[in-house]
């Protein structure tokens, strides 16, 4: 059995070792487009607040481990040109070569690429901030200029955790975001905090912005002309799915099933590049995530080695960022995904204390949704200091079993002062969305 | 409609809020034998580290709030002495005064006592551990003489938590223990990890230890004369329910069922008086705690207000406590406890870190137990740095939704290096318990 991977990252490389794990004996090719083996992309912001700690510490494997441990022919700076689904074959371009590799099993794995803002093309302060290699030109332009302004362009979360490190490496920062709020996943509760801490801060946020043009060190939009040492652009990501011809959907993103299959028999695909299956709503969503790509790897690579037998357990739409003292954090349907399905829900908020009279005790603030008819819990969003992502993650958890509010409000949660008030903030919640019902 | 709840701590306190906030023309009398109003307990350990914060801070509510607020009839100093179940009439005494009250309803929470050792009885440098009472007393006694040496009878989690507030207060400490180990509740691979921070902490701990005589200061074992200046007692809690005729079960406790009620109709009983619905083994346990009673307290009051129509969810006996730089947490049935029940269970071991490549990054062990046959979590416990409170919740939520290592896997859990690392330590228990069934 001969499988070919094409890309090594996140999915890619956790399906490769999984199907050498099960089998030996099968041979498994990746693909790698880049010069970089497998990274936690999630962990470049902080990459950056250490100008000494090479970007390759952020690898999860070394080449020799991944060719010589684990078996796995991972071929660095090989891009598929192209395929044929009918004879099984892939083109690849290896530098100045390209040759033709027949497959068994073919998996997807390409993942997604910045949507670029062409106006920041070829400008040398200019960056994006999704590879390591992304990652290893900052760090570079960084040690040889001295940055004292930079501007961020987009207020996704990403640009929000650069934010964050570009402020602690003493800079001004400018973020420039053309709609009308930051965050679209996160609700109005959230996003004030946020905004207070954006001010806080000291950090230059405008919303609203049209860019109309650029000149080194100089940009030029609808409300004002901003200057800065350096640009750093994350505009939103889209699936590299154009050289692939099976089924797509939502953002062009491959379609698969619960076995991680196209609608092509053979060829599979996981991570950043496919829909993902989401658990509440029993359908499909464009949700991009490391975590997600790696669980979807390891399925692929269980059904590739045993056949159809294992199916994504599925999303539920977790994730979380830091942003300076606050842990921001949300499972489940955002508003704006409840009002587009639909969904008749109602919308409980409190806040609390993170801990009992202990020191350390932190402010928490809990969204929590539900839908009216099942009563089932539909979301949470969470921001606050202290212990949150592992909050999110109780709920994150609750959702998966499609728990009611009427259930999930008496849990048997741990309780000591030093990490908890007697009711923890997730069950108060909860409590008070079943009161309003009543 | 008249209420009379006898013990006005945890589960009482709330009990009665719960039944006036539904229905303030209820009549909701509380006899309290003691003379603090609600207070949590599981703060007192912590309350000893300041000398100079009154131990009435530990105080749910003052009496003007829990009187004049929430219309509570709240009586302290007043002992129940007897009851008639067929005239509903208790018998109380409040000092000199015995008089007798009628109820519609009555509410047992009068929680549990310490088991005494005789040997301490009347001794002025021994206490007990239970009651604001006995705190305020040893606060007053650390006042009042110089505590160089103390020494603790019992290693269960309260002395644990003391012996780290006393280490913390400059005291030298000496643990006693009767049995041959610490903590029975928790496995050996937690345990070790605890007897090596007692030996690095310099405390003194001595297992199977008899104890023969006591003179001030000198207590004589079969094993050594040990020197302190103070003695404090955890020996074991018994339920207080010697005075009612109601059915009982394990260590004399109340049985009730899902509504809170005993085998009397109009007797509700909650708290550590009681024993409580465990969720895993569709079966009653003994298992103690302040956030149990509070909710049993909240159920009781429903259904007493509203006929029998809210069944007590659950416990899954989940509980943390601190010893010094570790979080210690179980949740599920103890080893003990599936040895005892004939279960045949599988036990996974993993070691993970706590985040990615981020500062604050500690040490977890995760305990993992899953039933062979139905595959179902019976059970989890953990030791580590770090966030564990919050992790024990998750595997306490999936536990109390019955899930199986198959399913629980793969949730989709929080990931930013901050706070996790790609597979929570959690995850990864779940996928080794899965990969050692194949």
């Amino acid at each position: 059995m001969k499988i070919i991977i094409i890309g090594g990252i996140a999915g890619g490389l956790t399906c490769a070792s999984n199907i050498k794990r099960k089998k030996k004996d099968f041979e498994v090719i990746v693909f790698e487009k880049g010069g970089d083996v497998s990274y936690g992309a999630c962990g470049m912001p902080y990459n950056l607040m250490f100008p000494n700690i090479p970007a390759e510490n952020l690898y999860a494997l070394s080449l020799d481990e991944i060719v010589n441990k684990r078996g796995i022919d991972y071929r660095l700076h090989h891009e598929v040109l192209d395929m044929n689904l009918n004879s099984k074959t892939v083109i690849v371009k290896n530098y100045e070569k390209t040759f033709q590799e027949k497959y068994d099993k073919l998996v997807i794995a390409t993942g997604a690429k910045n949507n670029k803002i062409p106006i920041f093309n070829n400008e040398q302060d200019s960056f994006y901030f999704k590879t390591l290699e992304d990652l290893k030109n900052i760090k570079q332009y960084l040690q040889n200029n001295e940055v004292k302004v930079v501007c961020l362009i987009g207020a996704g979360y990403v640009n929000l955790e650069l934010a964050e490190v570009f402020k602690g490496l003493g800079m001004k920062v400018i973020i420039l975001e053309k709609m009308d709020r930051i965050l679209p996943a996160f609700c109005d509760e959230v996003n004030e905090k946020v905004y207070h801490k954006i001010k806080e801060k000291d950090i230059d946020l405008h919303l609203n912005i049209d860019i109309i043009s650029k000149s080194k060190g100089q940009l030029e939009t609808n409300k004002a002309i901003f200057k800065a040492d350096m640009f750093v652009i994350s505009a939103g990501i889209t699936p590299n799915s154009e050289l692939f011809e099976v089924e797509k959907g939502i953002k062009n993103a491959i379609k698969v099933n619960r076995y991680q299959q196209t609608n092509i028999e053979d060829v599979y695909a996981v991570g950043d590049v496919t829909l993902a299956y989401n658990r509440i709503i029993d359908d499909y969503v464009y949700y991009p995530l490391g975590t997600t790509a790696n669980k979807q790897g390891r399925v692929a690579a269980h059904n590739i080695v045993y056949g159809n037998t294992l199916e994504f357990f599925g999303i539920v739409q977790t994730a979380v960022f830091k942003f300076f003292e606050y842990t921001v954090a949300t499972t489940g349907l955002s508003e704006f995904q409840m009002n587009q399905l639909g969904i008749d829900f109602d919308k409980t908020v409190i806040n609390s204390h993170t801990r009992g009279s202990y020191p350390g005790n932190g402010r928490l603030k809990v969204i929590l949704y539900h839908n009216r008819k099942s009563r089932k819990i539909l979301g949470c969003q969470m921001i606050g200091e202290d212990v949150v992502a592992k909050r999110i993650d109780i709920v994150a958890t609750a959702i998966s079993m499609g728990i009611t509010i009427d259930d999930f409000a008496w849990i048997d949660l741990s309780y000591s002062p030093p990490f908890s008030p007697v009711w923890d903030p997730v069950l108060i919640a909860a409590q008070k969305a079943i009161k309003k019902t009543k």
